[in-house]
């Protein structure tokens, strides 16, 4: 488990539960290769209503059988491995919002502390 | 559509899923309003348990009937938009707690790139 | 009820739905502390889906019975405030990961304005 404490960025990604990646859902694709190369974490959230790019208002009320809610992955990490989320995002995202902003990394660990 | 890439303002609003305005849900109100006039988007999230400034704590647990949950609303937009955000949810939102910060804008576009 | 217009910090605190603090849920725990401690409020959201520095990817479908996704604790509070934070999650957390960033509070108010 590589350090993460310090001065980091948070990436925020908005994509809708029914975007697709090759025949995959997007956010679990996108979850899997994020894991595979190495990153230190993304936070999956389901939105109940929004609208975006599109200018169609979603909401849990009426979409719970079309299942297109808006999520927003968050992915915390360095500089160095945020450059080389860019391309992949460009790779796999459609439509879509991303957003970068510089955080302070706290805390960063698997384990409970002993005692 | 317009290009909203770059320097540009996040606002969150904390808000009780039980608030209203008109006899209609905020959230949803302020949603509809948002979009009218032209925002680039907003996504309402709820939350699962909190307090905040009337320092009673709601859960999902307790709260599955009364659904007075928090609900997070999220909007990212340029400086010009989001100072006319501000009357806005000065005339719309009761209690609730507004916070504002910058983001970096990497990407905001409805359409699959084609290929 | 404190006055939070201005400038203050947002902490989020990123753990998992089974962690426990004293064979109490830790979130829960760690919300009533807050509470107690005067804090001007904190908002629990449950993800989906997620990874972190244990590397496992959590998803609401296959965690539907154990229930350890994640879920993010967001606190905004004064810069004096978050240094009495800071020791409070020391204690009380094991493993996840915690971010700091500051945010400006355009409103924090209990009540709807009359008229």
């Amino acid at each position: 488990m590589r350090s993460l404490e310090g001065e980091q960025i948070l990436v925020r990604v908005f994509i809708g539960e029914s975007d697709k990646w090759h025949h995959q859902s997007l956010h679990m694709a996108l979850l899997e290769r994020l894991r595979r190369d190495g990153f230190a974490g993304a936070t999956v959230t389901r939105a109940v209503a929004g609208f975006g790019a599109q200018s169609t208002i979603h909401t849990a009320q009426i979409l719970r059988l079309s299942e297109d809610l808006p999520l927003i992955i968050e992915i915390v990490d360095s500089q160095a491995q945020i450059d080389r989320l860019k391309p992949i995002l460009d790779e796999m995202l459609g439509g879509g919002l991303v957003t970068m902003e510089p955080v302070h990394v706290l805390q960063y660990r698997a384990e409970k502390k002993s005692g």
